[in-house]
């Protein structure tokens, strides 16, 4: 778990030269992209995410400025030959909308487009680097955050040690995987006496688009990097409660409530201009905050 | 009918900064828009076009670049409190995708959304100061062009000349339409004696997506503005033929065929970074020829 871009870091009405929400994770050499609001083609092309290493688009909730860009995503993938399969998570009704749209234009995509419907909270996708669970957050709509773990890492072979013990190679992979080894003689060979253990597994989450909500906690607990909305400045925290939105200082709340290591703070409001009092308010409750700028990658450490 | 302004001139695949198909016609203090791409409510911000002035929406055809902009702008409209009604003009489908869109995502207009979907060849539109034909052109899908055309101007009266004749300014709305007038008297005022016609009505035609067809030539026929899609070079005829699309030369030839005033040609492919072939090939043909770049308006004369 390398790292997160900002391709949107704006509310529902483009300004400012900001954007709808979106996305990039980047796992290795695997790109997940979260969330797809309109124009997310064209910020790809200019911050040159590289299309074919997305394999997974998560999508929170179905307001457009989540998923407006999604169907164009889709067709130019097409447009450009893609063959491997694209695994798409979303609310059910989103693919009713897509084969409409594909329908009406006759057009067939050139690969496959595997729709995993998000329906309860839990485990949505193990790859073998990573998993994410998804977990309903509370919007006016249904909406999910996501929680993107990279798998326990194998432990790591002390070489030197190895040889002392003449354990054979053929059980290296195991000795990774932690287990102990007993010799011909019946001697037992602790599996920490030849490895150590590998770097933490890093945590991002996500939490869409909500009101504050305390009961998130559990679902956000000791990640690494922590993305929380705050559409609202902290005197406007009635108007986000009525909108089920959240204000600067409620994210860095749930930062807090959560040890976080780190939050990103995103989801403006059109109605400012300037971000610098986002920033002021949420590193007065939260001090390792950062404001979600467009083109920008936060690393998770 | 003062000018047209381009927002997006390229194909499908935005590429080289330049976007899906949008286009905003200008008649006195009304905005009619013509076709509405991915981005194309950001591209609006950037061009500064008023929104509240856009009544008339036009679609031609359901090819994604050509209407996934769409409910961005009418969600924006929404956000941004209007409330006097738009008309939109499209193939019936869309208006299925647009209550789909409008329904999970819980949102009511604030606006009236007139949906009029496009059926047949002929009136669409008539208002007090233009009409808009529609006609069928040749593309994969059903697609629709349009013709735009200033209502005839009524005729202007000759002050001097009425008062010479001592005709009763009750009588001017009925000269202005053509009417000839008889006095007390019983003698007869020829109109043409106490006015002078107004200036010519001006007609703008947008032939959407298609390949080479003469039979469009009889409805752009006389047109002072055209705007023909060049897809592709005149090198890549045959693939042009066989997407449905045109080329530089054949797009001359239509203006040509039509007598028309003046052709602008755009939908270029992503293929092409330069356009300078483009505007080479067509004007080979027909010189009065401009392409359609992004920001830039083409007055109707």
């Amino acid at each position: 778990l390398i790292g997160v871009t900002i391709l949107g870091n704006n509310s529902a009405l483009p300004a400012f030269d900001r954007h709808p929400t979106s996305q990039i994770v980047t796992i290795d050499d695997q790109l997940l992209m979260i969330d797809c609001g309109e124009g997310t083609q064209m910020q790809m092309s200019r911050y040159k995410i590289k299309r074919g290493k997305i394999n997974h688009i998560f999508i929170s909730h179905l307001h457009g400025d989540h998923y407006f860009g999604l169907i164009g995503v889709i067709t130019s993938m097409g447009l450009l030959g893609r063959e491997h399969a694209l695994n798409l998570y979303a609310p059910a009704t989103l693919l009713e909308i897509i084969n409409l749209q594909l329908k009406v234009a006759s057009t067939t995509l050139p690969f496959q487009l595997n729709f995993i419907p998000i329906e309860k909270n839990g485990l949505l996708c193990a790859e073998s680097k990573f998993t994410v669970h998804c977990f309903a957050v509370k919007h006016r709509i249904d909406c999910w955050g996501f929680r993107i773990a990279e798998k326990k890492n194998p432990r790591k072979i002390d070489r030197e040690k190895t040889l002392q013990y003449e354990i054979p190679t053929a059980f290296y992979e195991r000795l990774k995987l932690g287990e102990d080894y007993t010799n011909k003689e019946g001697e037992l060979i602790k599996n920490e006496w030849v490895t150590t253990p590998n770097t933490e597994t890093k945590v991002y989450c996500y939490c869409a688009d909500t009101i504050y909500d305390e009961t998130m906690v559990a679902h956000v607990r000791d990640c690494h990097l922590l993305y929380h909305e705050t559409t609202y400045l902290h005197d406007l925290k009635d108007r986000a409660a009525a909108r089920f939105h959240s204000t600067t200082e409620q994210a860095a709340t749930i930062a807090v409530l959560a040890n976080a290591k780190k939050l990103i703070i995103g989801h403006f409001s059109s109605k400012y201009e300037s971000l610098e009092d986002f920033l002021k308010e949420a590193t007065a409750v939260f001090a390792n905050t950062e404001l979600a700028i467009e083109g920008v990658s936060y690393a998770v450490r």
